[in-house]
């Protein structure tokens, strides 16, 4: 019984049926059928005109999407957990040409004002210091917390006053969106993201994420870069077939509702061993060794965190009875 | 009738039956069992240890191929046609941090020792000239030119004498070990190669190739590099399948015989029209507009090449019948 | 007597009293008044705005000057033998991120708006293939040829209409601006040029180049990247003096007319063995292997050019002595 | 009365004197004959082999002496207030192509083995995470104290152990020689050091700084690498002559002792204001804005420490009259 990752979730049948009717000769690259039709899906998907280009990974998706943000000699604003700081391996350094991450502060991994605030405001406006460029959000954040969609809205009024881009990693947009029951708009501040790393990897998809770019002519140089990078497949109609497949009938916010709502039975389950309140699916839990070996030796698999604590995942093919049965153990401890 | 491109051909079934097998839950990245099968796998077929990692694009094979034998402040030597130096959108300076192609001559788009020395001989062995790190070649060629076990084996002396590291652009190995009948070994020159580039997905694969490293140690750090330019999936076991599939059963060798024979067959209709020998699945073909437009109204696609010439590329999947009968076409012009 | 390089020249003595009257107290960097002063000095020499950094080297300007024009993913034209190309060891690749030097031909290393459209013409607007971004010539060029200047002007027009940014390396721009008794301005193309690397230690500074802006806006970030390269140096004002020095007086231009005029002298005498016609203040001159010997014998040192030629250089502190004495052994051979 | 920067200091005598005597024709770049003494004589003033660059800057120093210890994958550890992260504008992620700062606590920007395993003990062993490459201190720190030889050696120790190259920042190395009374060496914990970039332009020299690399070969790549960074300056001479000039006859540690004891005496009226023990030529020190005030209306010059602190900084060239001066104007605050 597997809490492991959502990444080692399976792939949603409707997303294999989509792929398979693409196996028939198109152009290669974006310029099949299929690539053509995301910008107009995603522009119904968020009420407001949007470019998209899809790419394999939640890495190469977020350092595309800042590319057109941040000069190498730049800066980008992100929580000092942030998946680009701790778990990209260097990436942002890498397509950025050298640019900085600037580490700001915050409870549960997600940064406000404040603390953004509170890492720029020290920056000297002289050669000798990094500028900051971008500020780059998670949501939902890294450790399961959903930005409202009024605190992005105040984030994105700061990176305007400021003149800096406002970059979201979408890793679990999906999750937010359906914990917030508001619209895909609304999680992004209501326009206040100019790029978006749409997930869909660990929501059902295989290995295709969007990058929407709501900002007129940011993704003009984002295709040479994408291809520079080596991320524009030749048969890049299975990468759009994963994403139509997913955001046709709202595949994705389905699959995103069930990870959620068995999150929620589990949370119930931790009641005061929570770290934190679970706001998509993911879950920390303190709970000792002894009581994780436990509930290992009941069948039940996910990953330590720290020395004291457990990190629970749940994804939208979870199955309900494992649901239920980590939830009666944890229950029982 | 589409002669277009291989990278438009279909997903050989294999290929996805694979996949599909893969779809059940395992450890996310490359931790998975499928992906710990690939070195085994490859030092069978090579007949020699080797480590491999997959990665979805031909452009990141080959320039992570790269990374551990070119410094950047290095340079790289391939012929002027190289697809690194043509298509790839300068990922060669982005992956090696603007390191230099410095580009050789030769007929049909392959180099010999003679044109290479043409190139690192005149440069000064000083600090203000960009010193040559490693050769990189294309087998087959961009035109279909497959480098015969010996022309390898010269390069990589070559190569040795000068303490330069040399790569294989191998987007059409299969077609070129197909075309020789010789072994994947000899293909590489015995050994003379220290990373290749195994294309897969022009050849019945959908978005999988194999950097295969000979070279103990090079991949150590190619997996850092990999990761940071976002090319580890992690659902890495649906590439690791893919090329799995490929390989075991030796359907890759099989799909190339099969692009190959339909070359050979427009080849005999081509005749004098040829423009190189056919030695892969590539035909570069002698022929008016109004030939071209001849045979496009009769169902046939394919791309222009020059004013003259048009460009004919069979797959494993071209069906016999529009072989013959674009050969017959050809022929009745 | 040494005709090999004006690198080798000396230091002119107004240059150094400029530099002692610089050692007071002042702020570091460029905050001290005779750095703020260039804006100025230069507004009035061109007859046009401008921005003006100092930096020490002809290389780090070139690369400074070409950053504003060029993303990382695009190209730089230039000829095949420009410096940037040929003696930089790969300086632009580094500072733009990985972008491409794109190889033009040209008698002289000029190149001409027929020799660049034959480089980018051929150039698919498509993300597989790198885009021009600027163009850089080289005044006067690798082979002591001056641009006229509706030359650069032609150039100039082709630049605006492909909207690509256009940089002259002036490491000799005040020989050719001598030699053709033309304006500064005028040299640029009147207004053709944006960034202009202006040299001044080939012609009798130590160690500071210009580095003009004529583009509004473009100096903004070359701040920003001159720190990052460690070329804001903290005692910035001996490289602003070195600056002012030769600019006041027409310093610059005095030392580049006994340079060029020794040039002459020697041209004469050279007569038909001159590659290329005397317009700067080097020359190419076919000479056996026993006559350079002999002139070696004399006292006379240059650089072989290839293994039938020499190439000799003048320098503002030649001594007339030794140019009478160098043209009449030539003459003599 | 300037106690605002030693970088606004004047050139030492006896450096002017080796600059002019420099002013003859010699071989350009590093060819020259002063440039080729600094081996040795670096090698007698360590007691160990060592082979020297010079480079205008202390940015590109500290840049170059890391580039052949850090990949563009790594990290480097250095402290949070490090110059390196702080006031280089982000100089190593463009030198190291991307690699990443890894900041490390510890009092007076000292880092300490307990602070850098901090750091680099929670570092997962895989390759999602940036792997540490380096270890970067500065001798003398930031806030003026100085390591100790033992504590060198302990970070040394640290480094051999964990595969990681150690790079001292010698920006105010001389001060803190001077200040221990131990020898250049011990400074460098008596081998523990790797690449050191030895500081002159805030001890009496113009432009130039000297990078020592006591491991062998390191150098060699980065003859190069300074090439390519356009830091190679043509006259090369004057910066080796300026180097020379300090080091032989100790001028480097008479400059360094003056300014010291320049420094002790403020110290000393300081008193209790001391943020910091006084171990070089820097002094933070408590003040109240009115305090603060009070000094600038007797002619003091100074930079503020944020709201309730004071900056003082000596060099060689401060005159006697005006520290006394000072020390009296603080003692009567």
């Amino acid at each position: 019984m597997q809490f492991m990752s959502d990444n080692a979730a399976r792939v949603h049948p409707q997303v294999w049926a989509a792929m398979q009717a693409a196996d028939a000769p198109d152009s290669p690259y974006d310029n099949d059928a299929l690539s053509r039709r995301l910008d107009g899906l995603f522009a119904d998907l968020f009420g407001r005109p949007c470019t998209v280009l899809w790419t394999a990974t939640g890495t190469s998706a977020n350092c595309l999407a800042l590319a057109p943000m941040v000069q190498p000699h730049g800066g980008v604003v992100c929580h000092r957990e942030a998946h680009i700081e701790m778990d990209e391996a260097g990436a942002p350094g890498f397509y950025l040409h050298g640019a900085k991450l600037m580490l700001a502060d915050g409870a549960g991994a997600k940064v406000s004002p404040e603390t953004i605030r509170a890492v720029i405001d020290p920056i000297r406006d002289d050669v000798h210091q990094v500028q900051p460029h971008a500020i780059s959000i998670t949501q939902a954040s890294e450790y399961g917390l959903s930005y409202r969609p009024a605190e992005v809205a105040a984030i994105g009024a700061l990176a305007k006053e400021r003149g800096l881009g406002l970059h979201m990693d979408g890793a679990r947009f999906a999750n937010a969106v359906a914990f917030h029951g508001c619209t895909p708009d609304e999680a992004c501040g209501s326009g206040a993201v100019q790029a978006l790393s749409f997930g869909f990897v660990k929501n059902g998809g295989m290995g295709s994420e969007a990058i929407v770019f709501f900002e007129p002519g940011m993704s003009d140089m984002v295709r040479y870069r994408r291809k520079r990078a080596g991320h524009l497949q030749s048969k890049g109609r299975f990468l759009a077939a994963q994403i139509i497949a997913m955001v046709e009938n709202d595949l994705w916010l389905a699959n995103a509702r069930a990870a959620n709502a068995a999150a929620q039975e589990l949370g119930t389950a931790c009641g005061g061993r929570l770290m934190y309140p679970v706001e998509a699916n993911e879950l920390f839990v303190t709970m000792t060794a002894a009581e994780r070996e436990a509930l290992r030796a009941q069948g039940f698999s996910f990953y330590d965190w720290g020395a004291d604590a457990a990190r629970l995942v749940t994804a939208w093919s979870t199955e309900p009875a494992h649901v239920t049965a980590l939830a009666r153990a944890i229950s029982a401890l």
